[in-house]
């Protein structure tokens, strides 16, 4: 198992996602994904993790999911949530959030959009997007989309696309929690390729 | 990638499990975790997903949920979730899920428990768990816990017990969901180790 992806940040994206019917929407915070993507973070070692929504009723709830569960009385029940929690951020766009990492690293994050259903061609695969997060000190911010997934114009203000996860079937209908979890352990656990292009 | 996880069932067990206080308790059902357990095992092409409960209005709950998805409303509102929620079952042990695959395999399951806390002595890695799972005609049936863990009796009864996930940090408390994710993606994927053992 490789170090902890220091470099990463994930921005959990509200909106602008699509709808089943393609329409630009914004969609609902699910609060089940706030703990999930925050454990997952406190597992994988990243940076932090924002929830992206213009509605500031949406960000309120977020910000009152993590007091309950940071300084009320989940911390004391569950001290591990307190641990998981602390990861979790607002932001009222994807530009703040990218303006909130310039300022805490120095410098702006590369962005790196996911989608389930972008052909291949333009992705990058996961070996690149391992080296391109062992750069010190260039930060990385991984988009996810929720409802049916990130629009076009995030793809056109991102410098990279992930290639999508591929399992052994055709069907790629993951909820964003576990597709969330595969991605970071495979950019956190080197490829077969890589290995085996330099044996022993 | 390798191929679909033809022999693999997973049994998401409410019973018998721990609290927070490891008293053996049953703990209620989760419909989110039918969901994404469900979209896993489309997307891994897995035979079959268990929830085990003994409580009659639970099992109930989960055949409601199954109905809606795969002959309701929601198999013409999204087929692909109809897909996914034909995989599921429910048994209210889990011994009678094991007979259940018995039946349909015409050989009894082997029983490969998993736990987030269990030392690492005594488990198996993913390398021999994949040996395992490419056994033709070996039906092997995956035991997830829910609330705080698979008590130590469902260890007793299992033939194997997987090792932990263990990311860069020491934190592991992932919920069941993303845990399902990372193993089955662990599961159908090769170890670098298993290819750099034999370079070209």
């Amino acid at each position: 198992m490789s170090g902890r992806l220091r470099n990463l940040y994930i921005g959990l994206i509200h909106y602008p996602v699509y709808d089943k019917r393609r329409r630009r929407i914004c969609s609902a915070v699910t609060t089940v994904d706030l703990h999930d993507l925050a454990r997952l973070c406190a597992t994988y070692g990243l940076q932090g993790l924002f929830i992206v929504t213009p509605l500031q009723d949406q960000r309120a709830l977020v910000e009152r999911v993590k007091r309950h569960w940071t300084e009320g009385y989940g911390a004391v029940y569950n001290p591990h949530r307190r641990l998981a929690l602390e990861h979790l951020r607002v932001a009222s766009s994807l530009e703040d959030a990218a303006e909130d990492i310039r300022t805490f690293e120095g410098t702006p994050p590369l962005r790196m959009a996911t989608d389930a259903s972008q052909p291949a061609e333009g992705c990058i695969g996961y070996p690149q997007a391992r080296r391109i997060l062992a750069t010190p000190g260039r930060p990385v911010f991984l988009l996810l989309g929720t409802a049916w997934g990130l629009t076009e114009e995030v793809f056109t203000v991102s410098d990279h696309l992930l290639e999508p996860i591929y399992g052994p079937t055709g069907y790629n209908h993951l909820s964003v929690r576990t597709a969330a979890a595969i991605i970071l352990d495979r950019l956190a656990r080197p490829d077969p390729e890589e290995s085996s292009s330099a044996p022993a």
